[in-house]
Order: structure tokens, then C-alpha cells, then sequence
């Protein structure tokens, strides 16, 4: 037995890409139901990034949740890099004229817009089965899923793959008229988050022979750090002490003293990917977030494209039902690809600048030193890595 | 039988780093012989690069060699970027405050040196044989070679190597005190020599799916061209007509229809390679440009690197007799490494920028793509490629 719904757009993934776009066709007066094959608590525990551009910051507050972000978020302008055992800092504010970026876990960002969700009661179903995404080629997609026993249909306008990368959006996609660049990395991110002061009060990007290390925070008392770790190393491989260990060999004397340690309350390892595919829109469905690309997690660029490709496609829709324009939808998947190779394209740089890469010998880490000296002593070579970190302008280029 | 002869500084190598070294010596009335072990002509049949820093035109008008370049060389303030089939003038002159490049070929600096050493009337020993350095760990050095069937001894203070990657001084050097780096790239460059006017009034760089281009010019009727090209490739596999045809379909419609063929007075296959040895001082004895260091010459950088050491050199020479002082001579190498792994990054950089690389899949073009699109967009972008092509002011990062 099959029960139809209708709405204007259907949302897969009820991730902080879905959840953001939900909210702005909210306040834009649209229609959307969002469906989401996990728990609402199984999408809260996932532990991604936390590092928000300005642009981000400022889509939130359009969608109306930036209050306890801004309460509670702490504004960095700078960061550390170190190198050959010297910190020095990328004083981001000054290089870019006066631009941020705000430390707010995607997990506290996903909380705010779930309750905001929550509150003006639209619609969300959790623990879809066998989603399925049919008809986007024609004028009327639909969305099918299974739940209590029985399949469900909701017809629609459009639909938005916001249901990252292992999602049903992108695989349905026609296999020939979709193009994937893919590059996987010879490493991993062992991470570990642990209720301890930051050692730091900004980030510290740290190359060392020994391998990559950030330390990053989420609070004054909540401190996120990662380790370079080959591929073949389970998360088992590594108790808390063994972390801390290499972590401190890993940092300056300076850090080495002030690190704090304590139990983990979490700890995995993620690989590192670029990813990226073209086109993002397939007749009415559009891909959003990791559904479309990936960016290894170095320079925290992940959940903002994310954002900003849910800001290009809100305001798309939007358009589509108050001005009848297709304009913005038709441009859709250019706009964001433009920006998106550009955060790819940084991500994998700072990436392979950072990460150490015994594949390249000796030569390899004497270029990295040579290239982390030259950015630090050339105005226009720190201003690169600061104008990329907080964001490049959203008409960059135009 | 053995001649000795005694000198305060023996060279080893007439090539333009010897040379310059031997004339701004002079200038400083500090006596010393070069020791070269091939022909005059042979030095000046060597087509290498030609595109001159301001160190470097500084530094010969100081040797009291410019007069020619001043005359005949060619000032460029700026250079094309052409990616995805469409060009994009980097003004290196704007960008960097008034800064230039000179075109002139390494040739031509070499043929004012040497008039310039055969008019002061300095011995130079072409031809010599089996040259090998000695005792250079203590306070008296000498070289031996063989000449005319008897060997010869020259007694010395100081023996300078400038006597390239193959040269004997780099292979004296004790092997437990020596560390070389190095990196090989998995192409060459197919160089050919044309006597027709340059297809455009600057360089064009050209980065093609095909591979890289290079249009560079040596005056207004003589051209430089090259092709990346397999490392398999051999010089007889391209006929002149294939070479015009390949650049041809490298380049933009523009530049396309302005190419000017005709026959190649000379055509090359050279093999890319960074190397860099340390330290670049073993007691009395010194390296100096590529017995120490090889750049792949996009960019530009080896003659220029060579024409730095070789002022730190002199310098360090020059204060150890006329103000006895061995500070100089104590942080020559330090002080020539700094600049040097500069520029073998940027070397390093634009390489791998430029070129093809089908190791690196699609999306390592869609990576070099997109950073050639945010280099001319950006305008600290722009100036991190200008600063660097003009070279680095000599107290860089002081």
C-alpha cells in the first residue's frame, strides 16, 4: 500500500545542508519535507568540523539560528603555523582586511537548526528506509521511502540531494551524463575530542617529520586535536596515552608544556578525500554539500561549501516560485562548481603543504619548509593562505 | 713533470658563473686563474636560459659587463599565463613596484664576460685535462690538470667551483659531509632555436592538456620555443614541421595565427631536475650555481641563482683579504641556501603548475585549473608569482 504526499521540494538528508536549506525555504514561505534514513540523535553524533567562514556565519543568521552561535562561538582571527619546531601566526583579521572566522561545532550547528525545525513544526521523518528518488528528468519528481510497514510517496517540484556522499541523490544520477574527479590521500585523521582547555587559544597547524597535527577546539573547555596516522592504523591501534605521546612530539616546546590531557569522549580515524562531481543538477534534482564533493578536512572548507551551495540553491528556488525566473536554478551547478574547485583546489594545497609525505623523499619536506618560510615572510604569500582561510568573496572573480 | 703556479683564487669552470666571479675579483685586484676543461666555443655553444633578474643585471653592470645587455636586451615588465585556451598578462612590473626582467641570452652574458676577461688580459686555461682539487681542507689548496702532456699545479687560497652538475669539485667533496637532494621529473623539454620574430612581445607560459609551452625570445628576430615532450622522446623524432605543428596546438587561436615557423638553428631535448647539495662549503673550497643546484627552468631561476652565489661569493672573498675577516666566508653557504631553496620551491611550484602531469588524473588538471584561475583573480595571488619571478629581494625574510 502506497500513501502520497505533495510538497514543493523535497529534501534528502536531514544533515546541516538539508536542515539549512528546510529552513530557509521556511522563511521564504516554501513548502519542503526533509527525509532522513538515520535518527535525528545518529545525525547529532557525528563529529565533523567547526570552523564557520563569515559567509556562513551570515547564512545562519538569515535563516534565523545564529543566536547561540554567536553567544557561544568563539571568533578567531588568526591561526598558528608551525614548522621546524617555530609556531608563527597567520593573523588573518589584518591580511584580509578585517575578516574572521568563528570556532562553532557542526554538531551544535545541526542541534540549532533542528531545533528551530522542531519549533515551527514542519516536517521531518527520520529513519527512512529504502529512499528513492524517481522522475527528476520530468516536471514531476517524486520521493519514495519505506517506514512502519509501508511505502511512501511525497510528489514534488524539486528535489535536493542533501544526503552526502554515500547518499541515494548522486548515485541516482544518470551514469553518463555525470563526471566524478576523485584523489584519496596515503593518510588518515585520528582524532580525538576530550573535555580540556585548549593548548592554545586560536588553532595550530603543525608540520613535523613526524607527520601532521592539529590542535583545534570546540569551547574554552572542549579541545579537538588530530594526528597524521597511515591508513593501516585502526583506531584501537591508539590509547589515550599513546595520542597525547605523539601529539606532544609533534608540537613545539612552548605547547608541549601547556597541553593539557585527559580522557577521550571521542576518537576515530577518517580518511582524506577530494571529490568532486559535475554536473550538480540533473533535470530537478539538485546535489548539495558532500553529496556533490568532498575536501580533505586541512583548512575546514567542507560544511562551508555546503552552506554556500544551500545558499545558491535557496535563492535559486526561490526565485523560481516568486519571480516564475529558472535563471538561478539553470546557473546553479556553475556557480557552485566555480567556488567549489577554488576550496578544492586550496584544500588539497594546504593539504599536501601541511601532511608529510615520505613518497616524496627528503626534497619533499625541504619544499614544504622552503614554501611555509616564503609564505610567512611575504605579505602577499600570507595574504593568499588568510584570504582562503576565511573565505574568498562570493563574486570572487566576477 | 709538474709547472706550478700560485693564484689567490683558482676557478674551476668558465662558465658564466666563473667568469662573473673572475671578473668581479678583478675589479677588487684579488688575482685568479680559471680552469675550464673544455674549448672557449664549446662554453658559448651551450643555449641555456635567458631571461636576467635585477640581482643579476645589477650585478653585472657592478662587473662592469652591461653595457651590451643595456643595448640589445630586452626589458619585460610582464608575461602571459595561458590556461583553458585563453591568455592573462601577469604586469610583474605593477604588481611588484617597478620591477623588470631583462631578456638576454645566457650566451650573450657569457661572450661579454669572456671579451671582458680577454681584454683585462686574465688567464684562462681552456682544455684542461683530468682537473682535479686538493687538500682544500687546509689552508693550501691546489688543482692539478693536465695540458699539453705535462701536468700542471696551481698553489691557492681559495678554490671556487663553478664547474657545473657534472663538475669534479661537487664529487671531491668528502661524502660523510655532503647531503644532496633531488627530484626528477618525469619529462623534458624540447627546445628549438629559430631565427624568425617572437610570436608575442612577452613570454607566454602555456598550460595545454597536450603538455606545456614555452614561447620565449632572445631578440626581435630570434625566438625560443619549447614543448614538454616523453623523456623517451628523441631529438630526431621531431622534424621541424611536427615541432611548429605541436606548439601550434598548445597555444591560443591568437598567438595561433601570429607564429612565425622557419627552420631551427638548434633543437635540444633537456631532462628537468631539482637538486640541491649541503652544505655548499668544504673548507677553502666553495660551490657555486649548478655545481651546487639545478632548478627545472621554468621560471627562469638557474643563471640568476648562479649570479647570486657568485656575489655572495666575491663578497666573502673580496672581505677576507681587504678587511681580513672570515665572516663572510663562514655563512656563504647558509646564506646561498636560503635563496636557493626559494627558489627551487618556486621552480618546483610552477612546474608543477604548468606542466601535465596524467599521473595525477583528471582532477590534478581541474587542481592546476583552478589555481591558475585564482592566481590571476587574486590579487595577492598575483604578486606571490610576480615577486617570485622577478626574484626575491636579496634580504628576503631578514
Amino acid at each position: 500500500m502506497t500513501k502520497a504526499t505533495r510538497t514543493q521540494v523535497a529534501i534528502i538528508g536531514a544533515g546541516p545542508s538539508g536542515l539549512l536549506l528546510g529552513q530557509l525555504l521556511h522563511k521564504a514561505g516554501i513548502d519542503a519535507i526533509i527525509v532522513e534514513r538515520q535518527t535525528g540523535d545518529y545525525v547529532l553524533s557525528r563529529i565533523r568540523a567547526g570552523v564557520l567562514e563569515q559567509v556562513t556565519m551570515d547564512l545562519l543568521d538569515e535563516a534565523g539560528v545564529g543566536q547561540r552561535m554567536h553567544k557561544e562561538g568563539l571568533v578567531h582571527g588568526g591561526f598558528d603555523l608551525l614548522f621546524k619546531g617555530e609556531r608563527h601566526r597567520i593573523n588573518m583579521n589584518q591580511l584580509t582586511g578585517g575578516k574572521n572566522v568563528m570556532v562553532y561545532g557542526q554538531t551544535e550547528v545541526t542541534r540549532d537548526l533542528m531545533d528551530a525545525r522542531q519549533a515551527a513544526g514542519l516536517p521531518t521523518i527520520y529513519e527512512a528506509g529504502n529512499v528513492q528518488v524517481h522522475e527528476f528528468d520530468s516536471a514531476k519528481p517524486r520521493v519514495t521511502y519505506e517506514k512502519d510497514g509501508q511505502t511512501h510517496t511525497i510528489e514534488c517540484d524539486f528535489i535536493a540531494g542533501c544526503d552526502g556522499f554515500h547518499g541515494v541523490c548522486r548515485a541516482s544520477a544518470p551514469k553518463d551524463k555525470i563526471r566524478e574527479y576523485e584523489k584519496v590521500y596515503p593518510f588518515g585523521w585520528l582524532g580525538v575530542l576530550s573535555d580540556t582547555p585548549p593548548v592554545h587559544e586560536e588553532l595550530i597547524y603543525a608540520n613535523s617529520t613526524r607527520g601532521f597535527a592539529l590542535c583545534s577546539q570546540r569551547s574554552a573547555t572542549r579541545s579537538r586535536y588530530y594526528l597524521q596516522v597511515p591508513l593501516t592504523d585502526k583506531v584501537d591501534d591508539w590509547s589515550d596515552d599513546a595520542f597525547w605521546e605523539e601529539l606532544r612530539k609533534r608540537l613545539d616546546p612552548e605547547a608541549r608544556q601547556h597541553l593539557v590531557t585527559g580522557p577521550s569522549i571521542e576518537k576515530s580515524i577518517a580518511p582524506l578525500r577530494s571529490f568532486v562531481t559535475e554536473p550538480m543538477r540533473f533535470g530537478r534534482m539538485f546535489l548539495a554539500g558532500d553529496a556533490a564533493h568532498i575536501v580533505p578536512p586541512t583548512g575546514a572548507k567542507g560544511l562551508n561549501l555546503a552552506a554556500t551551495d544551500v545558499k545558491y540553491l535557496s535563492t535559486a528556488i526561490i526565485e523560481y516560485y516568486q519571480d516564475n525566473s529558472e535563471a538561478g536554478i539553470d546557473s546553479y551547478s556553475e556557480r557552485c562548481l566555480r567556488r567549489i574547485w577554488r576550496a578544492e583546489r586550496f584544500s588539497w594545497w594546504f593539504t599536501s603543504l601541511m601532511h608529510h609525505f615520505p613518497e616524496n623523499g627528503d626534497i619533499g619536506q625541504k619544499f614544504q619548509d622552503a614554501e611555509l618560510d616564503y609564505l610567512i615572510h611575504s605579505e602577499s604569500g600570507s595574504k593568499t593562505i588568510a584570504e582562503n582561510y576565511v573565505g574568498l568573496p562570493l563574486d570572487f572573480g566576477d
